[in-house]
C-alpha cells in the first residue's frame, strides 16, 4: 500500500473525480470563512496548489468569496491571482488590502504580471503598474504595447545565451559561474555576434557531452524561432506539431528578445480549444463565474441570428400553407427532414472546422473531402430514406407520403454534406473563424432545403 | 530584413496560413511522384519535419500515397510513421519494403513504438514486434499489457535518478560521468532507497546552485507523481493545471517506473479536446483521412438516435393535427419555437460540458449554475417572446397568435436552461461522458416541450 508520507495518489483509493476539489474541503473552507476562523482557513488552503485555491474561489458564492479573500489575508499570494478566471480578477483585487496586493504582485514574474493585468480595466491596471518597481514596470508596459495574443505577450524575457562557437566545457563553466539564472530554462540558446539565435542545446545534452565538444555539434534538429508579433494560436500549434519544449522569440531584425516555453503554449492550446468548442455552439468567451445578466447578453446575438434564420425557414413553409391545410400529416413529418439534415450538417461541419484548425484540411484535399462528405451523406440519406419512408407509410397509410419523405431525406442529407464542408471552407478563405459562424449558416441551409424539398415534392406528388 | 540563412520565419512575408503546408510544395511532391523522380522527392521532403511529411501523406490521394512511400524508400524514417494518423498506418506500413520498415522501427524509442502499434491489427503488430531487438520488444510488450490510455502507456522508461541525500556537486559529477543519458530529460528525480520518488530538481536549478547545496533543498514545490494505471486524460489535466514539465510514474508499491513529459501530456490534451468537440456534434473518433464508407458508418448511430427523437417530437405534433388543420399558421410558426429552444439548450449544455471537463462545474456550484442558466433563459425568453410575438402578430394579424408564440418561447427557453445543465450533470454522475450523449437528450427535450407548449397553448387559447 501507499506510504502515507508520499505525494503519490492512488486513484483507486479516492471517490469520483481525481482532480476535482472534493466537496468536503470546499464545505470546510466555507465553514471556516463563515465563523471567521483564519487559522483553520490557512491550514486548509496551505495544502492546496494556487491553481486549486483559484478554482475554489471561483466555485464558492460571491459573499463567501469576499470573506475568504479578507480572512486569508497575508497568505494570499500573486500566483492565486494569476490562476483566477478573468471575470473574477477585478472583484478579488478589489477585496484585497493594498499592502497585501502589493506583496502579491511583486512576487510575480513580469510575464505573469502582463497576463494578470492585460484584461483588467484601466484604473485597476494602473494601480497595479504603480506597485511595480521601475524595471519591472517598464518590462510590463513594453509587453502591453505589443498586440494581444502575440508571441511578445507570451514570452518571458529571461533566457540563457552563449556564442555559437563555444564548447560544452565553456558553457558549463559559464553557467556554473552565473550568480543568478532564470527560474525556468531548458535550453542554452546559441547566438551569433548580433544576438540572432542559431540553434539551441538542451541542458541534458550539455550534461552528457564531453567538454571539448562544440555546442553547434550537439544543437537540436527541431530548432524553430518565432517573431514577436506572431499569433499565439499559431505558436501553440507549432509547439504541438513539432514537439518543441521551448523556442526563442526574435524581433523584426531577427534579434533574440525572449523565450516561450511549452507550458505557456499548452495553456494557449487549451484556450484555443475552449474558444472553438464554445464558438461552435454560438457562445462567446464565457466563464462559469460570469453573472446571469452577462451570460444572457452574450448569448443573445447568436440566438437572434437563429431567430432570423428560423423565420426564413418559416417563410418557406408559409409558401405551402395550402397543401399543409389539405394534408396535415405533412406538418407532423416535416420537422424530421429538417432535423436529420441539421444533424448531418453539424456532424460534417464539426469535422471540417476541426480539420481546418489542425491544418489537416487544406486546398490540396478540399475537393476530395467534399466529395467524400457528399457521398457519405448520400449513403446515409438512402438508408434513412428507406427507414423513414417505411415509418411514414405505416403511420399514415399512404405509400406516396413515404416516398416523398424518403426523397426529401436523401436530398437534404446530400445538401448537409455539401454545406457542412463548403461553408467552413468559404469562411476560412474569407478570413472569418469558421467555428464562429458555420453552425447558423449550415442549419439555415438544411432547414430551408429540408422544408422546401419535402413540401415541394409533396405539392407535386400529392396535389 | 531577415537573414535568409536563418530559420526565423516572418509571417508577414508569407501568404495565408503560416503552418499549413503550402500548395506549391504539395503540387511539386505530386509531380515528383508522378514522374518517379526520387532525387527531387528527397530534396523536397528533406526540408520538412517528419510531422509535416506525415500531414502531406495524409493530404494526397491514395494512389499517390503508395507511390510516394515507395519512391521515398530508404529515407522514410520511423518518426513519419509515428506522426501519421492512425487510419493510414496500416496502409503505409503495408507499402513499405520489409528492410525499410525494419530500419524505421528500430530508430524509434520504445514509447514511440508502443504509440505506433497499439491500434494496429494483430498481424501488423506482431510483424513489427518481430523486428525489434529482445530488450525493446519486452519493454513494448510490457507497455501493451497495461490498460490503454493509462500513464504506463504514455511514459518513457528512461529517466535519471539520484539518492535523495546527495548534494549538487555529487549529482553533477554523476551526470558528467554517465556514458549515456536519456534523449529527453529535464529533471533529476530524488528517490529513497526503495526507489520511491520524493521530489525533483530541474537541470537549470542544478546548474545554478553551489556544489555543497543538498538536492532536497532545491527540489521543486510542484512535484507530483502518477500511478501507472491512472487515466491519461487526468494526467493531461494535471500537467496543465499545475504547470508540470515532467512527472514520475510509479507502480502500485510507489516505486519509480517511468517519466511522463509535458509534450506527451500536450498531445493527450489535444486529443481529448478533439474527442469532446466531435462527440458534442455526434461524431465518433474520425479522421479526415477515413474512407467514405467508414465515415458514413460511424455517423449512422447518432443520426439514428436523432431520427428516433425526431419521430418522438412528431408524435407530439400529431396530437394537435386538428388545430393545425384549422390554423395552418401554427405549422408555419412551430419550428421557430423548437429551434430557439434547441439553440439555447445547446449553448447551455456546451458551457456545462466544457466546465465539467475543466473541473469548474462541481457539486458545490451546480445549483448556482443551474439557477443562473434558468434565469438567463427566462431573460432571453422574455426578450424573444416580445420580438417573436410582434412578428407573429404582424405576420398573421392575430394578437392571440403572438401571445401564444411568445409564451411558448419563454417556457421553452427556461426548459432549455434547465435541460442544458441537468442533462450533462446527470450523465457525468452516471459515469457517462457528458459530451457524448447530451446533445440528443437536450434537443429532444426542447423539441418536445417546444411543440407541446406552442400547440397546447394554441389549442387552449385559439379553439
Amino acid at each position: 500500500m501507499t506510504d502515507p508520507d508520499m505525494t503519490v495518489q492512488d486513484p483507486g483509493e479516492r471517490d469520483g473525480d481525481v482532480y476535482a476539489l472534493d466537496r468536503r474541503t470546499i464545505a470546510d473552507v466555507r465553514d471556516a470563512v463563515e465563523v471567521g476562523d483564519a487559522a483553520r482557513l490557512a491550514a486548509l488552503l496551505d495544502d492546496l496548489h494556487a491553481a486549486d485555491i483559484a478554482d475554489l474561489i471561483e466555485q464558492i458564492g460571491g459573499d463567501e468569496r469576499q470573506g475568504l479573500v479578507r480572512l486569508y489575508g497575508r497568505a494570499f499570494d500573486g500566483e492565486i491571482l494569476s490562476e483566477l478566471s478573468e471575470g473574477l480578477r477585478e472583484e478579488v483585487i478589489g477585496a484585497l488590502a493594498p499592502d497585501i496586493l502589493s506583496e502579491a504582485v511583486r512576487d510575480l514574474e513580469s510575464d505573469d504580471v502582463v497576463d494578470l493585468i492585460e484584461d483588467l480595466e484601466t484604473p485597476t491596471q494602473e494601480a497595479i503598474l504603480d506597485i511595480l518597481e521601475a524595471p519591472d514596470r517598464v518590462a510590463v508596459e513594453q509587453a502591453l504595447s505589443l498586440p494581444e495574443f502575440s508571441a511578445g505577450r507570451l514570452m518571458q524575457r529571461e533566457f540563457v545565451v552563449t556564442p555559437r562557437h563555444w564548447t560544452v566545457g565553456h558553457a558549463i563553466d559559464f553557467l556554473r559561474g552565473q550568480a543568478e539564472l532564470p527560474e525556468q530554462f531548458y535550453h542554452v540558446i546559441l547566438v551569433d555576434p548580433r544576438m540572432k539565435p542559431e540553434g539551441y542545446v538542451t541542458l541534458g545534452k550539455l550534461m552528457s557531452s564531453r567538454r571539448e565538444v562544440r555546442l553547434a555539434d550537439i544543437a537540436e534538429d527541431s530548432f524553430r524561432s518565432f517573431v514577436m508579433d506572431e499569433d499565439e494560436g499559431d505558436i501553440a500549434y507549432a509547439f504541438n506539431q513539432y514537439h518543441l519544449i521551448s523556442a526563442p522569440v526574435v524581433d523584426h531584425d531577427g534579434r533574440l528578445v525572449g523565450v516561450i516555453t511549452i507550458d505557456d503554449a499548452m495553456a494557449v492550446l487549451d484556450e484555443e480549444h475552449e474558444e472553438d468548442i464554445l464558438r461552435l455552439a454560438g457562445v462567446g468567451d464565457e466563464d462559469i463565474t460570469d453573472r446571469t445578466l452577462d451570460i444572457a447578453r452574450r448569448r443573445f446575438p447568436w440566438l437572434f441570428v437563429n431567430l432570423v434564420t428560423a423565420i426564413l425557414a418559416s417563410l418557406v413553409i408559409a409558401q405551402f400553407e395550402q397543401i399543409i391545410g389539405a394534408v396535415v400529416a405533412l406538418a407532423v413529418l416535416m420537422p424530421i427532414v429538417a432535423s436529420m439534415g441539421g444533424n448531418a450538417g453539424t456532424q460534417t461541419l464539426t469535422v471540417a472546422v476541426r480539420a481546418l484548425a489542425t491544418r489537416d484540411l487544406t486546398g490540396s484535399n478540399a475537393w476530395r473531402v467534399i466529395r467524400r462528405e457528399v457521398v457519405a451523406g448520400l449513403l446515409n440519406g438512402v438508408v434513412f430514406a428507406v427507414l423513414m419512408g417505411g415509418v411514414g407509410y405505416l403511420w399514415f397509410g399512404t405509400a406516396m407520403l413515404g416516398l416523398v419523405i424518403g426523397a426529401a431525406m436523401i436530398i437534404n442529407m446530400v445538401v448537409a454534406g455539401l454545406a457542412g464542408t463548403l461553408v467552413p471552407l468559404a469562411l476560412e478563405r474569407a478570413g472569418v473563424d469558421p467555428a464562429l459562424a458555420s453552425g447558423a449558416f449550415v442549419t439555415t441551409v438544411t432547414d430551408v432545403i429540408g422544408f422546401f424539398a419535402f413540401l415541394g415534392l409533396a405539392s407535386v406528388v400529392l396535389l
